[in-house]
């Protein structure tokens, strides 16, 4: 009996074409021993309101299922503005309601964003990383994965055809199952 | 001719009875002889997706003129999981975009966020001041307005009835006022 | 055989009379089953300086070792300028060096900090977490302890008097070994 | 009568050969119509002690003096374990004391860093960003100085001679002139 860590994958970009999404379905693609990288889709998600928790949208409901069903989380999101993408965060702050049932905590995490720029949208990274102080979330800290130019690493199907990308990735898929284990 | 300075009020909460938008309906009630205090709704905003930047929705749109036509920022704002509310940066993403049509750039801003704790949301604001630097807008520093304990402050009608935040209010908004002048 | 678990705790703050330190030794008088928390002195350390890494000074390698025989860290801060101390920030700096050779690597930790004001330092401790990553150390997420008001906490000869923060210290250290023994 | 804006440039490392004393120095070294660059020296202050604000050393009062005398800072910082070096911090520590006679208050400010990475050392940047809402001070928003393998950006005698980066820093320099004027 080989029960698989199953790992829940996060795009913080909605776009049709999105280089997160692109990076996320890589790591969902390659093959782990031990491990399976699914993704939740959090497009449907409403702006969050409080005034909604005592009868949650059926998309947050499936969204905190997903979460609850996995053992660790990986978050692939843009950095917009110098922090995490509005959309990532409106799913963070779905899934973390009501008070006292947040489906984050004690989950393992690993981050992976990208920047058309030099700096690989580090400064979304750690913000995302204060929140999960306050989640009870885990982050690994080895690797980080931020991805330079991102733009030029996928072919024109959306392959991740970089090589030093495609083994970053993989690295960190297998720390977090080190990581997940460690936790267990 | 008094030419008043027009500040564009923006609450990070959806929920109706919200302790911070009470806060800035708080600043929009208060007189001040060389300014006033307007009100932006994010609400009907959807999530941020860039495929649709070559045509704007209409609410995108409106956001963008509102923030366009002021000539200072307020953003009131709650902490959720350490940092600001998806919401209110799914609203700042929007109107941030498409890439070289901001409407926040050069824009002077003033901060002010509550919490049910000790803490007044604090956390929040340095991540939206981060936000400040890639948007290109001129934070006050001082005074920082974080209410604690934020659900002690109204009365039944929702008006903010403790003095001390009062006063700590309509500071900042004359704090503002200088600091937009200086920058004009 | 019982092997406590060593906690190295480290204060930020020099002076003679500091709230900091005497918090740290408040945690130091606790009785602990399966603990003991100690504490390192960095008043010695010259300012850091590359070139002197060749050949560390003996203060430097007096804390490297410290730290190499602990089983868990615990920093104790003041909040300067809203980051942590520049006194601990250079001894963080020196155990860090040579390149490789840091002696912060994989050690689970906690943070306490206080302050006069009602924040009680929080800010310095997000900062302190950041560096964290880098370190490849475990911050733990719960309990923060932010001490407000810490003025008020001791009674004239320096003891911890305030229950409340007493708790919360006794439940930092004791969670502190949960995650030190879940990591080993 | 023409009088040039002072800016006092601040390094945040020690060593010899700092290639970001190197930069300050290039910094230095070039011409503006309407400023000069000088330098502070911080390697002589001892580790910050509040016991010693009532006398306070000589190194820090001629450090406090020449802040006071300058019309703007330029701090140039490398980054240690994901935040400014113990060295800057405790430099900028000792000169916003004591309580109420800090010498940064209202300065407007500038910062460059590097890194041997391609990061550039910005993480150290956004913690000294944070420092400055706290100490009322101004910091540009752009251009943002980071640069990445900055071991490769000078000749043998120490001449900064990538022209992209000096061009960065001239346009920084002028961008902090300007800036400068605003605010005063």
């Amino acid at each position: 009996m080989d029960k698989k860590i199953k790992i829940l994958g996060i795009s913080g970009s909605l776009r049709k074409e999105s280089f997160h999404t692109k990076l996320l379905k890589a790591a969902m693609g390659m093959q782990f021993e031990d491990a399976e990288v699914g993704m939740a889709d959090i497009s449907q998600l409403p702006l969050y309101n409080q005034d909604w928790e005592a009868n949650l949208p059926a998309s947050v409901k499936e969204l905190k299922d997903k979460i609850t069903m996995s053992d660790a989380i990986l978050f692939v999101t843009p950095e917009y503005n110098y922090s995490v993408s509005g959309v990532l965060k409106n799913a963070i702050d779905w899934a973390s309601r009501p008070y006292g049932k947040s489906a984050w905590s004690g989950k393992p995490v690993a981050i992976m964003s990208g920047s058309v720029g030099m700096l690989g949208g580090s400064r979304a990274q750690y913000h995302l990383r204060q929140m999960m102080i306050f989640l009870d979330m885990h982050p690994l800290n080895k690797p980080e994965v931020m991805v330079p130019m991102i733009q030029d690493k996928f072919d024109e199907s959306g392959n991740l055809t970089d090589e030093a990308t495609r083994a970053k990735v993989k690295e960190m898929i297998e720390a977090l199952v080190v990581w997940t284990k460690k936790l267990k």
